[in-house]
């Protein structure tokens, strides 16, 4: 075992003046050269820790904790001849892996990818898909809630990157802390769970941006203006598995749906600015309906223009997409974006790895999805390309790891 | 034309305190949620400027400005009938479209992506390959510096995603900013020149580590402590284009070789840090020496152990790559690492891009490569998979664009 990354940090430098402009050739290197030996502070991007488990804490982190500048995501089959003994090990590996990263220690034999590095808002969150349970002669306890999803019109999904055995989303706002743990967990999984995908997002810095808290897209426009918020009264019963679940062990827990959604860019960035923001609904600068306001003004889905025709178009993706217009079936949309360069015919291999957070897939993301598959005016400009639905239980009590209570309850 | 973004900009955060931890579940994005019609403030990570042409930058930007978190790396090719005339046409629109970025301001017909960001050191640098100056009557005027490298024998490139006639490096300190100027570029594209290959790479957020300046790689080893530093006296010898060159355009420009080297991560991370540490000749903790200091203490390679043995081995990588080692040979290493999943056969496919700086790259890359070709405890872990020669003119002067002297002069 290390010593703590964090014993070695000092203070915190304050983020200097703004618009600061650096020098040009041989200024900005020469600056730093003169410092070479002096450790640098870390700033809040890099010391910010997330609780692996907090008093409070019933969920997983990953979930609620603000969007991290890089992402994995990442999917396991259980070994052949891996039961559920050999998964329970595992997860305990994880969440012990998991712990330690999270506070900004190394595990043991570490590859030393992130050594200097603060926990830089790194989260681990495990899951378990639907194969798991078969595997693991859990059958009985499968939640109905994990049942497969439908097929969509749009789909063309790819069956070896969809699905899987064991589920893990890593996030931090720094690229090797992100990797390391990556790297330390699927060492952890070594004979006993074969990678059986893997994909990589990101989303802005914090610091390089003014926006108040939604991201934006490879669009280019906000994403996430309609999630639910923590303040909603329902929040926690919308996103989070309630006490009332006939799986108990995935009380405090919430389902995650995973897509692999690819933008097609090159026919979205010819339509005007106009053109976009009638199939979005809003405004392509602020996020605002519009129908007016900010990004936080409700839409006014009933108002129609002087050619008597809605504002906010029939099929425009903010109004199909709204609780309104789905029972209020809403879900907490988490996304990272995504881009692998370009395919074969040129086109950006980019666009959304889309997560989402809710207590029951049925009544949020199928039916919402559902819906925009018959009538989205986005719908043209994407395509689902791979496809995962995860069981993500709570947190690990003080002492014991992710999952105990499925895998020894 | 956009207004700039910096006018939306108010006043500059000052980070936090050390070791914040965000709360568990819901407080994280609680928090943000009541403050989220208010635009944050930038930090010093978003609002740093690195000027496109400034009065004393004879070079350009992305060559001795400090590495930055997000990278691109793009080869294009002239399209058929392209000619000399089309290809000054387009540097001059990826010039003018790289001042603006790199100023914070969005181009023409915009995108949009990277909307409330600020510049976050965005720098975009252009180059040409060989295969340039024979496709616009320039053969004359192709320095000799540009002429093929030789083989290697550890080589297994990829000629697709080598070269090219044109090349464009991007690096930003967050990853949307970096995305959108690689698509404003594209665009500006069009009709002149298709891309060849592109590549993503990355290295640390500022603020995620206390490490001074030098980069740690996906191998956990610190990478480019021995780098010729501005502050050495022959420094602009070394890495720019001197006046006695016989292509006066390329005069204050560099040549850059660029190299996607694969990593065998899960053979390397088999080795012990002490075998690992013999293979590179430095600690892995602090990349201090084998025969002891700090990072920045010189190497004592004539220093043997108590077994008569060489400290730092005879095949170590910091010893056959030393200056020292090569008749003084020396290069400027700015790479960024990558990450593009895993390979068929389950390998991470992962590595450097490996990007230097020289004023010849006859007397610097190429002959510390071969050196290292035939000895380095290094290479048996690394696959050369692709490589680029490029010549990178200097900056362009005030109201001009980059590679002009060559193009019109």
């Amino acid at each position: 075992m290390e010593l703590s990354r964090r014993r070695l940090l000092g203070t915190v430098g304050a983020a200097g003046a703004a618009g600061l402009v650096v020098g040009g050739a041989g200024g900005a290197i020469g600056a730093s050269a003169s410092q070479e030996d002096t450790p640098k502070a870390l700033t809040t991007l890099g010391s910010t820790e997330v609780p692996f488990r907090a008093a409070r804490a019933r969920h997983q982190a990953g979930i609620t904790t603000p969007l991290q500048a890089n992402g994995h995501l990442a999917a396991f089959d259980l070994a052949p001849g891996a039961d559920r003994k050999a998964a329970a090990a595992l997860l305990r590996r994880w969440s012990r892996t998991a712990e330690e990263l999270m506070a900004g220690r190394a595990p043991d034999a570490d590859t030393g990818i992130a050594l200097d590095a603060g926990p830089s808002s790194l989260t681990v969150t495990f899951g378990f898909g639907h194969s798991f349970f078969g595997r693991t002669g859990l059958a009985k306890r499968r939640p109905v809630q994990l049942d497969p999803l439908p097929d969509f019109s749009a789909d063309a999904l790819d069956p070896g990157r969809s699905n899987g055995d064991l589920w893990i989303q890593i996030g931090a706002d720094d690229a090797l802390v992100a990797f390391h743990a990556l790297r330390a967990l699927q060492k952890d999984a070594a004979g006993s769970a074969r990678l059986r995908w893997q994909m990589n997002g990101f989303n802005r810095t914090p610091g390089a941006t003014t926006h108040p808290m939604t991201a934006r897209n490879l669009m280019g426009q906000v994403d996430g203006t309609n999630n639910p918020k923590p303040s909603d009264e329902d929040f926690d019963q919308r996103i989070f598995v309630g006490r009332d679940t006939e799986q108990q062990w995935m009380r405090g827990g919430s389902y995650a749906v995973v897509r692999r959604i690819r933008m097609l860019l090159d026919d979205w960035e010819k339509r005007s600015r106009h053109e976009q923001e009638r199939v979005i609904g809003r405004r392509k600068d602020n996020g605002a309906p519009l129908t007016g306001g900010s990004e936080t003004t409700p839409m006014r889905l009933d108002a129609n223009g002087p050619d008597g025709l809605p504002v906010i178009p029939a099929n425009a993706h903010a109004r199909i997409a709204a609780p309104e217009s789905n029972q209020g079936a809403a879900m907490l949309r988490r996304p990272f974006s995504f881009h692998d360069g370009y395919r074969e015919d040129g086109a950006p291999d980019a666009g959304l790895l889309f997560v989402c957070w809710q207590a029951d897939p049925l009544r949020a993301f199928t039916q919402i999805q559902r819906k925009l598959d018959r009538g989205d005016a986005l719908s043209p400009f994407l395509r689902h390309e791979a496809s995962g639905l995860f069981a993500v239980p709570p947190a690990a009590e003080p002492g014991d790891y992710v999952g105990r209570p499925l895998l020894e309850g």
